[in-house]
């Protein structure tokens, strides 16, 4: 299954009935094609627009307060499969096909601070350095 | 596989860990054990903490501004088998055994606004209605 993007002006009007926060961002989750949630950010309406136009995903960094698009340094992409929005229009969730890693610790998954009855534990180990990942 | 609460001293460790937000809140998702996301919602402090505590999820709701003991007028309770927080500490995921239906509209999941070429078509119906949801 790939995804097909929609015409420009059919992307701007699913833009126009998403409700973006006080912020103008809404919740965006990644989900691989296993199940596996990768990682949960954040898109701006041009962020969604440009995601949903091209198919690969863009979020908004609010750290650094520009687009991000996923992997642009790390190489790390992610490619939409299929995205749906939910009840409230306040987010989004996307499968998608993920190169190598998600989260820039070099785990597939940012969530992996497991709670167990000792406290957190991680459910998940690196499988690529932050030197593959981004050089330094 | 269930959920074995932490002591209280522990899931107090855990939540001085998180990181929320300016509102006083995280980003929380709940999983259901086939893999689907069933919703997006909001934690304070306080919903964590009970959440972790007791096993049962407890949300904060922005619109009423109170705890929010999911499924606690629905009866659609949701169980922790499983909770994770992100890289960040600033997500919790949670996989949770659902008792019927996520969303307030009926359906399975409140991710079902699915984006086509066509433009927003729902993904599923609902699988039971509000009237036996609410009562009203």
């Amino acid at each position: 299954m790939t995804y097909t993007p929609p015409a420009p002006a059919i992307v701007d009007d699913i833009v126009s009935k998403t409700k973006f926060d006080a912020n103008g961002l809404i919740s965006a989750i990644a989900q691989d094609t296993k199940g596996v949630i990768l990682m949960l950010a954040w898109m701006n309406a041009d962020a969604l627009r440009e995601t949903l136009l091209t198919g690969r995903v863009c979020y908004w960094s609010r750290s650094r307060q520009s687009l991000w698009r996923k992997g642009e340094t790390s190489g790390q992409q992610q490619h939409l499969i299929e995205a749906r929005l939910d009840c409230d229009m306040d987010a989004v969730l996307m499968i998608v096909d993920q190169t190598g890693v998600a989260c820039h610790t070099g785990r597939r998954s940012c969530f992996y601070h497991g709670v167990t009855p000792d406290g957190l534990r991680d459910t998940a180990q690196p499988e690529i350095s932050t030197k593959e990942l981004y050089g330094h």
